[in-house]
């Protein structure tokens, strides 16, 4: 059994690890923070827990946390993560963040998108948790850097195409929509039930944070520097994430033949399915789930192909995905905690 | 192992039983019928599916599926399970009907708000399958009749009261509200998205069929006949029931009091939940699961006690219950396969 | 033309005002305040404005608004509108008041739900702005206390029962569900799309606010006092009430004699519709409306009528009628804008 | 007052159209026509219009519709209406079609996206019905041939930057989100509330037939043939289009400079809303109207500009420029009937 600590638990990320968590066969929840709920339950705080985690939530010392836990998951806002991530590994803990602190590999690219980095010395050791790229790097890893949500739905639905050079990587236009969980749990107007619902808008174009992390994965894939075009929308859905992804193809490929590169690139992986011919994903038969479900079509008209891929953003873009790399950190079975059939409707 | 086959495979209440069973650790699925979509992969219809359970449907031959299947769970309207229920007990399978065909324990009030019935010497045979008070009558079941959505909810609310005389039954009013899903996947202009987005409103008022059953079961935990005013509603979410029970109190308990007879019922109870003082359920907080969560408020101004309940109509209100019933039948774990969190958001 | 202001403009019941009457046609709107926005144009916190308004907030300052307005709409929190409206009136304009400090007739009771109040000498003064009950005192009114959102749905769908002694009034209860823009557009946790969305929960039961002013009302409309059961529940739709109410009849009518009763009441009101009997409202056929449709069912099993009321809470609920109240102030024609075809779907 | 008549009054369009023309002052509706409901009134289809529009709907009976109305509303089914738009016309109606069937210039390329078509004479006189684009034409018409939704929003979004040159026509991509009474009100599977509900897909990649209509227009803005990639999604919400275009700018003009061109060519149409700097469209803003607020980034990265446009699909993208193009071709003034704000939340 794997002692863990969930940092953060009062937040979406936080309650969707919780519910994970309690279900993995060779885990022990042996600590929950919340500085906002010290002393709360979290089932009082999430009453769906009741009856499988009633933890009261601890405030946030290191000392105190790292004295009982193997692992930690960092579930905090960037920023918040940097200022206990070194003093967990200090302790001898192994970390899994969820925030942005150690997802990029320069310091300079951080700060310009964020702000000033308190211990780029990590940058180098953490690893960036997408299995289907790090697997053997992520088993050894004492700092798994948990990808973004849209990251995430991004790189894998083009990881086939730029690592076989299909595509002409100047030419990549992402256009993605993330359900309202994806904002997180903070108060704030524009998250507000009647601002959501029946409503539907682009934000952060052209400047969203998780431009650099794409571009800095998809330019490892490509071998050169890539410059992309990203917008993110806002769907009035709790959960999931649809990314359309346009490239221009170097040479005729059919969808036929663009679907074979696929389902021998991701023949393997437990939790990527690709779509027949003919068929599109939608978020709601993922819901729930650590899968990332993938279709294309190339349009020969315009010479681009469409690749769409749809993951649950609390999950594969989070949570889920954080477990997964937990397992493969202890050499449990990669799917344990994580054999979910996607509820619909 | 037990073999199983899902007849109806194509509604919600198949994907659900599909989606419950594929996660059970003694269940062979080994048929799924629909009419409809004979000769086509379940997940096909339900791409949820895919990596879980890709049978084909074949047509609903009884002899045929009963050569193969020790328990058939026959998720057919009303009508059509009584035109194979008999042949697959005939044929030796055990079955939990998901239909209303065998609830009612009379002919006379079956055929006043059905239609008439071809096997009404069943009735007496047939167990009704609210584990929560027939336990140990469906653990020897041959058949058993799955309860319905609205029933569901109401009795386990009503139940302390009744059993323990604290309430004037024929005070008895329950206003409930349905998730669209209780609506089925037929196709009819009402189930419309357009037609139900932010809409609300009441249906079948004073005529819904699930009137006598819940009369039924409220009257034996009575004593007496039982005549309830049921209001049911269309609500624009996918799953979930909640009810709202008004009863007038015989004696003056307090809220305290009437929830400790709810908490010493449901003890032993794995999927009753009772909420504390001051706290009442949601829909959101059972999502998925095969719980009914439970709170209550007494109201001394008016002297009526009002209790309200929450179920996922598709788990606990159907497909749920029904694996529930059938572990009791094979002696397994009353849990098994129904081990889920609840996912939220 | 009428010099209008809006005191309190950034809320829902704000920008609702301002959508109604900017259409009207003998309005000018000389004022909008807001403390939060002060200087901030409202189309830039309502961009559905754009076009129509585009008046900058002010603080509220009594006197310089007063100054300017013949009428103050004041759309402010209970207990923040006494402490402008006395100065409002002392400045000689006339008031129509959304929040609920001048709905009561009694102080003990106002205080005893609410908190102390500072001009209880306007009890008297102040008309319950409900046009179909009160049109000839709201016409000479200085202030007009705008009805509650849940009473007006409630006492409309009463009203014809009670003026004709049809119902036991002691066996009222009313079970009533809103759209989340009822909770305001103050953000807090509760009112976060997540956790309103594919959710339903009731809340407050037996001690919302709105209880006495329903009772009062009733009770004058009973001719002795009336005590109620009323249970709200929260809706994921943006707007729309359903009241459901249940009562026992004194003599055994039909569902056709009590709609000729209720035809008969409301045949000169412009804003109710009564259905035909066999149907029954939905809030999605009167948004963004003044209307109230009321349909109900005799159960002749029970002995109980159940009457169901729909309105758009921001409309008939709200703005709408406030609007409808100022029509009668002045003398203009009761629908002048508030001749909106309902938007379905 | 002009007598006109709607051809298909029982779907969303149909509707729509009614909510509007019974607002408009100088409008008699002398008819509506459905198959479906023959007989019935349409307030009994669609309860909103009790108390506006009660007419019964008749069959589609040429010469009996034309012998009353002046103009033609045909909100039919592509196919459906070429087989009465000629008989109108020849009865001497002046006709607006909201169908496909008269927005194509070219036989060939109608013939290949729909199917045969069988009076194609009309194609050089029907005027596609883009108000911002050829109000002249409109205003003499006798065929005006209504755009599509996404084609409006699309061409209202890059006219200036086609009409100036500004962008690379070859590079455009057009992610387009609508709501679903897009899909009609005809029954299917896939259009039900729990398929569509907390979903969210692209269908039709690559050959939606919106795509030639869309091509067309942009390819005579341009001057030239243009070949586009555009994607549809499903958005779950009743109403609006949101579509978010790219294109590779030529110079490297900024988002300021965009912006002006964009003031100047909309700066006197009524209905186009250009957004400030720094603001971005969303559906909720124009719901209800006949607005389509448009809002732009360039993104000196990519060298991109990136346009968001919105509409309400039912009203800009159909009924609403039906009817103003029905202003035009009678000379009344172009706001009658859609002077409406929009309703928010």
């Amino acid at each position: 059994m794997v002692k863990v600590a969930v940092a953060g638990a009062s937040g979406y990320t936080g309650v969707e690890l919780l519910r994970l968590l309690v279900g993995h066969p060779l885990v022990d929840i042996c600590a929950v923070t919340s500085r906002q709920h010290e002393g709360v339950p979290v089932n009082r705080i999430f009453p769906s827990l009741t009856g499988f985690c009633e933890l009261s939530c601890e405030p946030l010392d290191v000392d105190v946390i790292a004295a009982r836990a193997d692992l930690v998951f960092t579930a905090l806002p960037h920023k918040s993560a940097m200022d206990v991530v070194p003093g967990f590994l200090a302790a001898g803990c192994r970390v899994v963040d969820l925030s942005a602190d150690y997802r990029l590999n320069d310091q300079a690219t951080y700060e310009h998108w964020y702000q000033s980095h308190t211990s780029p010395e990590l940058f180098s050791e953490a690893i960036y948790g997408l299995p289907e790229r790090y697997r053997e790097q992520i088993k050894k890893a004492r700092l798994v850097a948990n990808p973004g949500c849209y990251p995430t739905s991004v790189i894998l639905a083009l990881t086939p195409l730029l690592e076989h050079q299909l595509i002409d990587a100047r030419s990549l236009i992402i256009d993605s929509k993330s359900g309202t969980s994806g904002a997180g749990r903070g108060i704030k107007e524009g998250s507000l039930f009647c601002e959501v619902n029946e409503g539907f808008k682009a934000y952060a174009i052209g400047n969203h944070r998780h431009t650099p992390e794409i571009e800095q994965e998809l330019g490892q894939l490509a071998g050169f520097e890539v410059c992309i075009s990203f917008t993110p929308h806002l769907l009035p859905v709790n959960r999931g994430i649809l990314s359309t992804c346009y490239a221009s193809l170097v040479k005729g490929h059919s969808t036929a033949e663009l679907l074979d590169f696929y389902q021998q690139r991701y023949a393997d992986e437990p939790f990527v399915r690709i779509l027949p011919e003919g068929e599109l994903p939608n978020i709601a038969y993922v819901r729930g789930t650590n899968f990332c479900d993938i279709g294309l079509v190339v349009d020969p008209r315009t010479g681009r192909v469409i690749v769409v891929s749809v993951i649950d953003n609390l999950v594969k873009g989070a949570a889920g995905q954080a477990l997964h790399n937990m397992n493969l950190m202890y050499g449990f079975n990669e799917t344990n905690g994580l054999e979910i059939v996607p509820t619909f409707p």
